[in-house]
């Protein structure tokens, strides 16, 4: 946690705020912060600035807080990431929030067990709660869109093209193609398979919607690994 | 698991392999293998080819393989990591393995914290578990040499400075510094610090071995996804 985000119910007055959840114990247990520190502090969805701690015990912690610049810049892109197991889930969209997405769209694929759909970690608070962390650790305030399309062919097809047009569609791919652009300016839709890669009815379908086959070389990464490698590469 | 990874011992012949631990029961129960199918496999240390499963059951599975193209190639970096914590360690070590680092130096620095070095997870055996999981990943064979440097000064000292002879020698570090650079072919040695970063006098300490200070945004990365983020930008 190395911005302590807090929420608009955190605030007792226009400058103070009251905290008794998992920041309280962060602050005591991790940080071991004491009462006149100074702490990164940022107001979801707005700026960031600093917390001076006023006072601190083992249920509350109350803080004066002031807000003065802008959090860091979002990357130009938007993601669109088939499900992946649970487990990497949370991860990936800690991942996601970490790097600066602004929109993640999470997609069903035929290599998507079906089972993964039915995971608590896909309710709107599960993830949320994951976004936050990302957010902590990369010190930035906003949430990354997260959209959830179950069905594959109805989002490619009519949804997709809109999304993509105007940008540089990139579908992240194993196999013969040419390897992913660096360095862009531009607006860019990047699509990141499931673990055994999208099969080739999807990059046909993604290609159809403005979107070409890229690759990293011959090492298949954990979705993890590959959006942190992809993005890093193409910003 | 994309390769199946074989070890000296699980031959029962020159082309024949017993399996029954781990690997057994991924094939049960992820892959859901059965007898006849090919699957790829790779020798530990060696070149990576087929295997046909003759039978499977619970117990056991026997294969017989062959083996003719060599593993993907290795990154020319050279990677000093502080050393993170113990569920983290793990995780970049698969992730160091699978992104095809040769060589990983695991180095002290001021912020680790000093029950990190009791981890069981340092052990050689632990370590090379978490690496076979990177190259399975990967399809890759080459197990990464791992050094371990329970003392900064001594390492940076006397042996970084004929390491990084020849080498482009970076430093990844938040703040006012040049850009990670991009696409580079010679070899390189990057050094990742701990949670919090490293101290001035590290930062000072590597740059006179001839590290210089590189950053890549504002952003505050965990070291799992700045490992894989500085690797694909330098190459």
């Amino acid at each position: 946690m190395n911005l302590l985000l807090l929420e608009p119910a955190d605030f007792i007055a226009g400058d103070r705020v009251l905290l008794r959840d998992r920041r309280l114990t962060h602050m005591r247990e991790v940080h071991r912060a004491e009462a006149g520190e100074h702490l990164k502090v940022g107001l979801v969805g707005g700026n960031i600035g600093s917390g001076q701690l006023l006072r601190l015990d083992a249920t509350e912690a109350e803080l004066q807080v002031s807000f003065d610049q802008p959090p860091p810049a979002k990357l130009p892109v938007t993601l669109l990431l088939a499900l992946p197991r649970p487990k990497m889930l949370r991860r990936v969209l800690q991942t996601v929030a970490a790097m600066g997405v602004p929109k993640l769209v999470v997609l069903n694929s035929y290599r998507v067990e079906k089972s993964f759909w039915q995971t608590p970690f896909l309710e709107p608070s599960a993830i949320r709660e994951q976004l936050i962390l990302g957010l902590e650790q990369a010190r930035d305030t906003v949430l990354p869109e997260v959209v959830i399309e179950k069905r594959f062919k109805p989002f490619v097809e009519d949804r997709l093209p809109q999304l993509a047009v105007g940008t540089c569609g990139l579908v992240g791919h194993p196999g013969d193609f040419p390897p992913c652009p660096r360095a862009l300016s531009e607006p860019v839709i990047l699509a990141i398979g499931p673990e055994g890669g999208w099969i080739p009815y999807e990059v046909d379908k993604l290609a159809a919607a403005g979107l070409q086959p890229v690759q990293l070389g011959d090492r298949i990464l954990r979705v993890e690994t590959a959006v942190a490698a992809l993005l890093a590469r193409l910003f």
